[in-house]
Parts: C-alpha cells; structure tokens; sequence
C-alpha cells in the first residue's frame, strides 16, 4: 500500500510538530512545509539541514530567503497538487482562505483549533468522535485544552459513563518564546461558560459540561480541573485511577515522586531527551484525585504545544479511510509515536 | 460602657492591617502593636509618626531601635498588661509561645490562620460559628483562603441549605513585597484534598469538601472555583446571584464592567484610596455564575492581606461577649469598617 | 494671589496622581477632571463621593454614566473655560487632537511622555532645564524612566560636573491592574540606544548618553543602573551618595535595611499609607554605587506610576511663571507634597 | 592514545549535560553517573534504556531504585575507580567532601561554580586562563554567568587589549521546573559589587571589574550589559562585532530577525532540536552594541543550563595535559560538540 502523502501549511509552534509527527508515522510521508517568511523556525529548520523541503505560500518574498541561502522546493500550490492531506496550521483565519485552494485540488485538509468551526464538515476528536470523520474532506481539531480534557473525559465516559462535567481552566497565557500576549503578575478570569465546556458539548453531545477559566502568567501547560458525574452511579476513586492508567495518552504520574507541577512534565520531557521538550500525553495527578459525593473530581496537565498531534494524526487516518475505528487508529498513532511505552 | 482594649503581636503584613481595623472600632481601644526588629513596617510606624504605641518582645534589641530615633513604649509583658485582648499574628509557630504568657496574664487571645489549630479552644469564623467562639479564651481564625471561601459557602448555605462543595483554588503565591518565597513560570499542585477544604469541615461540620489547590506566580488575590450542591434541589443562577449580593462582605462585579481578574480588585482598592490598596471584602462575578445539572458554580477573589480582619474583629466580639450572635456582631464590624456602603 | 486653574484631561493611572498631586498645591486650584468612559477608575471617583468634578470629553455617552448615577459637571470645552493650565494625560495620540481645543481657547497645556515631542514647544524636566519651560504655552514632560533617571544625573551634574552616562534600564512591563501588555517568562530587548538615552541628550544637550534597555515581566519600579563619567575627573562614592543624600526627590535606602529590590519601595509606599501605595522619590541603594576607574555606578529605582507627578507640577510653575527658577519652584512643590521631609 | 575516562557526581540540572557533553567527545568515554536518589532526572534515565551507567552514591537507598527497576552499576567508590577525571556538580558543599575520595582513589576533579573556590587548585576557564590548570589535580569552573561574561571579555580582550568592564547582571533567579527558588513580581539586588565581577578579575587579574546584580523572575537565560574601556584606546562598534562573529562559542544575532529577548534562544535551540532545548553559544546582539565616549556597550544572554559544558570540558583537556594551550582544546572542544557550525 503506498503511503498517505500529507504536507503542511505554516511551519510555527504547531507546524513544526505535525511535521515531526507526520514523519514518524510508517504509513504516510511528509512532502514538506509551506510558510511566508524566514523566521526563527524557518532559519532552524536551515541550519538543522533542511529536513523538511519548503515551500512559500503566495506573498512570500523569495528574495528574504534567497539572502540567506534557504533553498525552497516550490509554491504552496505545487506542495497541494503533491499530498494527499493538508494539515493547515496558518495562523488563525488564514485556514479558511487556503480551503479554497484546497477544495480546487480536490486535496482533503485538517485544521487546527484556531479556525472557526464552520470551515470544517467535522468538529473532530481522535477518542471522542473518529468515526464522524471517516471519509470527510475537511476536519478540524479540537484546541489544545479541548483535545486534553476530552481524553479524560471520554476515558471515564467509555468505561462508566458520565452525565456531566464542571471544569476549572488554568490556563497558560504564553508559549515559552511568545513575546506578544503574556500577562504579569494577574490572573484573568474569561466569561463563564467557557468555550472548551461548550466545545465538549459539541464533540460529545450526550454529557452536559460547563466551567470557569482563569489566565495565569506561566508558559508550559495548562492544568485543569474536572468535577465529573457519572450517569450510573458513583464512579470511585480507584476504578477512576485504573482507567486513566491503562490509557496510552494519559500519563498518571504523582507529586509524590516528584511531578511538583506542570513544569516538571517539561522538565522530564527535556530530560527524556524529547525533542523540544514536547510531550504528547496529558498528565494526570495520582495523588490528585478526590471524591465528592457520587462525583470524581481529578487534576490534569495540558502540554499545550503538542498535545493535539495524536489526534491531527487520528484525523488523518479518519479523513483517508485507513482505519474503520478510534481503537485502531489510536493504536496505529500511538505506536508510531511510541506512546504508552513508558508504563 | 467602656472600651475593649486591644493589643497586636507582631506589626507584619497581617499586624498591621489588624491594627488599622481595630483602631477603626468606636467600642474598641487599640492600646499598641508589639515586634521584635525594626523591619521596614516598623520604619515606616516611624516615619507616620508613631500612631500606635510600640512594644518590644523578649529579644529585642532596644539599641537597634535607639539608632533609629524609634520611640518604645515598653515590654511585651507590659503590653498584654494593659489588655483585654491579644490579637497574635506573630510568625507560625510564635503564637504557641505567646500563649503562655497570654494564660499566665488571664489575656484573652486570637491567633491567625499559620499557628496550629490546637492553640486555641475554638477554630473561629465570625459568619459560620461564631456562636462557638462566645465567651471562649483562645480563638484561632481561619486562613486567609478559608475566611473567604466560608463567606460564600455559609452565604448559600444559610439561605439554601448546602450538601457538599468541591473547590479549586487558584492560590497567589507570596505578598507584594516578598522574595522569599515566590515561583517562577510554573504552576504547582499540593496534595489533594486541600486543606482548606478540610478546614471548612472542621467550621461546617454538616457540608462535605473537597479541593485541588494550585500555586499561581502572582502576588494580587487568590481565585477560588467552587462547585456547589444544594441539599433542598437546585439553586438557580438567579437565586446565588441575589444572596450573593445582599452580603455585606462580598462585592459582586462583572468582567463586563472591568472587573478582569484579580489585579482589578487591588487597582480599584487603590483607586478607592483605601489604605495600602487594600479591600476587606471577596469579590465575586456575577458573570462568573453557571449551573452544573442541580449544582451551582461560581467563582471568588480573595484579598489575600486583608480579608481576615473582619472576622478576626468578630472573634474579638464573640470572646468579650460584647454581640450575642453573628448577626449583630458582624454588623457591627462592618458598620465600623464601612462594609457594604458601596451598594 | 489667585490660585492657578488646572484641568486634568484623562482620569487613568496618571491622570488621577496628576489630580491628587494639583490638589495638594496651596497655590493651585484643581477645576476637574475629563474623561470618556466609566472605567474602573470613575467607578472608584463615584464611590468615593466625587471629591473632584466630572467632565465628559467628546463622544462619551453621558448614559453610561446617569445609568451608573456618576454625576457630570459638563463637557470638555467647559473644562478648559474654566481653567488656566490643561494637564494632558490622554491616551498617547489624542494629547495632539485636544491640542487644537487648548489652543482656541487660550490655555495652556502640558503633556505627558506617550506624546509625540513635536506637541510641545519645550520638552521639559523640573530640574534640568526648568527655565526653558518659563511662560511657554506647551510643555511635554519627559517620561516615567527619564524623568526620574535625569533627577539623578542631574544631581551629579549639578555638583560635579558630568561628560557622560552609559545606562541599563530594566524595565517594568505593565502596571498593577494591567491584563493588555503584560509579559512572560521572558525578558526583551529594544534596539540600542534606547530611547531615555536620547531624550536625556534632548534635555541635557552637554551630556553624552547611550544605553541599552530591557523589559522584564514585573509590575513594581523600574531599575536603572547608570555609568556617569565626570568631566572634571572621578567622583568617588562618598562623594555621589552625600549629593543624592540632600536631593528632596532621591530616597537613599540600603539593602541592608530591608529595601531588597523594586517591591520594597511599593511595600513601603503601602505601610506609609500613602494613597495607592504611591511614591514621588526615585530609590538610590547605598549599598549599590560602586566605583569603576573614574566613573561611577550606581542603581535606582523608578515608581513608574507617580514619579512625573513632581516634575509636572514644576511644569505648572514654570509655563505660569510662579516661581523664576528650577530652585524655588521645586522647592514649592516639593514642600506640598511633602517631599524630603523623612530625612 | 587510549581514551580518557571520565565520571560525572550529581546527575542534576547540569550533570546531564555534562554527561552528554563529554559522551560526544571522540576522546573521552563516560564511564559513568553517580547520584543519591531516583529523581525525575534519573527515572527519565531509566525510560530512555540508560544510556549511561549509575553508580550509588553513599547514603544511597538500593532498595528505591530497585522498586522502580532501575538498574544500578556499583557504587560511588567504584565508579572513581573506573575514571581518569571525576566531573563533580553534586549540590554545593557535597564537592569538598567527594574530594576527600578523589584525593584517597588519585583521581582529578573538576568542581562547579557551587563550591568555594577552596576546594580547588584552580579557578579555570577555558579561554581565559587555561594554562594555569595543565596538569593541576582540581579545578573548579566559573559560574554560568562568569563564564560566559569572560568569554565575551576575554574575546575583547584578547584582540584590543581591556583596561575595565562595569557590567550589570539581569539574572534569571530559576531554571524550567525548579519551585524552591522562585520569585513573583519583583526585582531583587544584590549588595554591589557582584561576585562575578569579584571572580572576573581572579582569573583575569589584569582587569579592573565591578557591577550590579539584579535578579528577575524568569527562568531562559541571563542577560548582562558591559560596558568595556580599552586599554590601548576606542573600541569602535565594527571592531568589536568583528572580533565577537569570528567566536565559536558567540552567537552573534540581531533583534530584527527575530532573537527578541532570552526566550528567543531557548526556542530557538528547541526548534534546531538539540536536546532539552539546550545552546552551548552565548548570545550577542548585533543591534544591541553601543559606543559611549571611548568604551563599547553590548548585552550578552547565558544560557544558564548548559553554558558551562564546553569549558568544563576544555577543563578535561587542561588536567589531563591533552593540548597545551587553550587555542588547540578550545578548537578540540568546539569541534566534538559542533560549536561554529552554523556561520
């Protein structure tokens, strides 16, 4: 069978990721990158030995990048007419634009949370709902906190099932290298109900959600809290642990053993010699979970910059028909990028 | 009838602002504030001109405030003297020492949330038990966390009866000021359950409390989610919202109006002119306010530095057995500190 | 003698110390304060019982405020009929568009920093340069971190005579209460040579000034550390710390005496009671000037939100013509606001 | 010529990376690492398949490293046995007991900047006074930031000739993942002089040197300001780019193409992929050197993790006799670790 040929447009924090991924996937190949302008991420790519071929989407100035001897492969429309998939992770509401060149191509796309909802047929979740994405031309992924959460959520929801979700946010305002939306010294409360809660709903229709988010002044992962009820009675402690633990993309971990917070998921992500630092597994805090009532109330820790990977992957699998369930494909992905290993 | 005469044991962060709140009191007599160095705090005592008598404790280097041109008023044992009431915010750990000479001079005595709750006969909220505090020797306030969150619990739970609550708290790390004890770029998780929420059953015994609690690099308010669950069916978002604002210690605002985190009560406080910047109520955002199936969730800033004085000034109410109950107790604190005057 | 009639257009964050500070002025008359919406700020002036009167500038919506029951006392216009001298602290870009009002009317007015310099007819510093801004109809003050830097090379200069200075400023990124410019994790560079360095060479044309300047994620002063080179040989350290010693605007402090870093002076500024925690006077550490060679260095800090507050007032005095010279007219504000007395 | 054999004590912060760092030497072999407890840093060893062998160190807890199926290799005495150089970054103050051992089993040793310089024959850096440790028993490295401050100094130097530097240190006060050092919302000094310029000129005693040190809440990265007097006359801004782009441990970037701060660096060394985001460079900005009169100003930022390893290494080379001068193990060095790679 020959592989999936997926290409990738805007090379940023998310861009680069997806390539990465893309790239250790044994059944697809990375025709290459497409970006406007030699940033820092571009120039790294060049010093690393090109990797990945470039291609520049229109209104580039090849010039800028002639200058400092960054070769190029082509335009953005010779990468399309070469790929099979298109993961579009242009900065927010350039998606929806690229669509047309991609509806033109015949080429499928998977877009990243930043897009509005409407530029996709399918809202899609790699657990929560991959069957809606089976054959669909144009998906798009749930945000990074979103994609989290619902790993948590649809693992209890799959083995208990749950009624509803009352989520607190804590959210990371800046990636570590963001200069222009930091915060100081405040934290920032959103207006409730916040958009993961209603974009929950949306993705899994059949539990009720809600919650708060508050912005905080730090850079590595978000960490949520969830207070979630079971529509079949009292979920325990323990059976809620088991589940988690027996989940490739959730990390249990303790604080216990060290993982003082969501720094540390960076720090033995750094350790473990990761590139860049990345994890794809959201964590989850053993000594963390606690019951009130019937309800199971847990911790989690969001790596914002690449937790949605795995389920783009997913999408990718869904779109092309590759595999027929979330079971397969999941465990296709999972073992592409070695997750559930560590255990 | 004469006045209470009051003492403060230790002129730090929350020494001070007792003392300011004391001497606010029309049937109270702030006789002085006692410390051990000539901290910052206390230079600054001098440069106002001395408006509060200064005591040294034992260990005092008398000379080191001679150097200073700061005048002394005597020993420590010379202050609880004088006294009817000690209120002790000295270091965690001091207050336990103090005790006996509290015992040894017949003083009465209130002791902050860092001292050990079996320092005192009754753990204190001047809204959920204040009727446990009457008459009583030694009283320990709760902390600053728990003072606030109490507030709101007893609020619903007078009007609507609760069940059990499930916390997330967005704790500030360390005071402006500190640098002793701060975080950088990192959020950090304590084991759960939380002791606040362990402390509030220890005060509302009849309510079942559970919490997460993460450590936030910031130095303006902790925010506290709680999630709560009636024991009479389901409060509405109407119904909250109305007790909520009937509370003279809670100051309800929207992020519409411009309340957008925590660093906004501290702004407005200042912009009040009120002293050191500092708000003596929680805040609470009516735009905040959500339903979870038959729950309700809602989210609080607390005032770190200030919020305990209420009911600390309660405290002294309830051991005098100058009110009868939390009602008129509390009215009388907040007639003297102006609460509720904004509505 | 009448008092001088001053107007304060824009009742943010400078604008309220520019009216708290007029108001202090026995020779001066605070007529009111204009602004367009009912920010935080208005809510607060309401709340405390309107002890300054409420213009409204073009295009406020005066229903916003009858809804919030904030009484208004006229329009902008009206303002400027009544006053002599206009305080300017608009939001950067609409000083130059109230420009054309004062003009019509025959007021005079005196900018603040986020101004282009061209509005002004004398960019000005209460200290430096005093006599240009003598009977001048337009004067723009120098901003937070030159005005308070040019206090203290000014100093040197005066006594010593100065050739050069070479500047670090670390700079604070947002003030408390701000969520639009924050920053984090991450400390950034401007291109070199900052912009203080080129307005101190404006003022201060005999002086010689570079610099570099850094942001970093805090919300408490400013710290700059300055390089001066004496034209008439070395300065010692002895020197230096007994002529910033008599300057009334210069705090010497010591880390040793507890003012360990920029959030001392805020801390302290709170304890004092000053209102908002404000301070008029840069820090100097005693324990911070050391000698290189020749030159000498040393570190201050900057209370960014009150520090132009003096220097503007001396800018009342001299486009009035109150006082003839920098030494008077300093000398007056500095007695209103009771500064130097703690020494 | 047989290879070098070399241990690391403390498989810490920087212990991993000198373990890394010297395993990519062509004639060095790591033996080995040594440390206490299964930290995060030694659990991430264990999932990487050790790639490095552990030895235990006394007081060492077998039977926790045996729960969690780590494997061990000997102890701490077995492992000096097996080395030619130990490279000790034990906490501060475990150096100079582990010298004991050293000393008794006749194998050299190379300290950290966390221990007194006592404990050392030599305060070493690699470019500065290299000569000095041929041949000596122990050495002792300078601290991240005086390592990479000299070798911006020393490049100068070398090429014009210094007479003096005045530098003024923005420090970051933590490293990703440490939560017992921060600090929030505040800048803190030190008392003036700061030991970097202190240590400065111990290893380049021809030098005068002195600054200001400023901690700030950050954890990528270092930032100082020099402000360098020739000896031999002006300096001029090309002159000293010049000398900095031919460095091989200088990364000479500029504002404009997107190095914005300290952060720029750590994502920019993520997005190359080297592990754990780590730059041995110090960085340089182009468009951040200044003249000011007869002496040059620029900022350098030291990667505080990793900044240490290369000179730590030429440390190797010195001890061991293995070049004679620092021009041949300074070129040695960079050419095992790639450094000069990307001009």
């Amino acid at each position: 069978m020959s592989k999936i040929k997926v290409g990738v447009a805007g090379y940023g924090v998310i861009g680069q990721r997806l390539a990465d991924g893309v790239a250790l996937q044994g059944d697809m190949e990375l025709v290459g990158v497409a970006d406007l302008a030699p940033t820092l991420s571009i120039r790294a790519l060049k010093e690393k030995g090109m990797p990945y071929d470039l291609y520049l989407v229109d209104g580039a100035d090849q010039k800028s990048f002639d200058a400092l001897s960054i070769p190029t492969a082509g335009s953005f429309s010779d990468l399309i007419g070469k790929v099979d998939v298109m993961l579009d992770s242009a900065p927010g509401g350039v998606g929806v634009k690229n669509k047309v060149l991609y509806e033109k191509a015949g080429v499928k796309a998977i877009f990243q949370g930043g897009e509005a909802n409407s530029v996709a047929d399918v809202f899609f979740h790699g657990y929560a709902n991959y069957e809606k994405g089976l054959g669909a031309d144009f998906l798009k992924l749930t945000s990074c906190n979103t994609t989290g959460l619902i790993r948590s959520v649809d693992c209890l929801d799959r083995r208990f099932g749950l009624e509803r979700v009352a989520i607190t946010i804590i959210r990371r305002v800046a990636d570590p290298g963001d200069y222009h939306r930091g915060l100081t010294n405040a934290l920032q409360m959103d207006k409730a109900p916040s958009h993961q809660a209603l974009d929950l709903m949306t993705i899994m229709p059949h539990i009720e959600a809600t919650g708060i988010l508050v912005h905080t002044p730090v850079t590595h992962g978000h960490i949520i809290t969830v207070v979630a009820h079971g529509k079949n009675g009292k979920i325990t402690r323990e059976q809620a642990l088991e589940a988690f633990k027996e989940h490739d993309r959730i990390r249990v971990v303790s604080i216990g053993e060290g993982f003082l917070g969501n720094a540390s998921f960076f720090r033995y992500a750094r350790d473990l010699g990761n590139p860049r630092g990345d994890m794809y597994e959201i964590g989850l805090w053993e000594d963390g979970i606690v019951e009130s009532g019937d309800d199971i109330m847990y911790a989690i820790n969001i790596p914002q910059e690449s937790v949605t990977i795995p389920e783009t992957i997913d999408g990718i699998r869904a779109c092309m028909n590759i595999q027929p369930s979330s079971a397969y494909a999941t465990a296709a992905t999972n073992g592409y990028l070695g997750l559930g290993k560590w255990k």
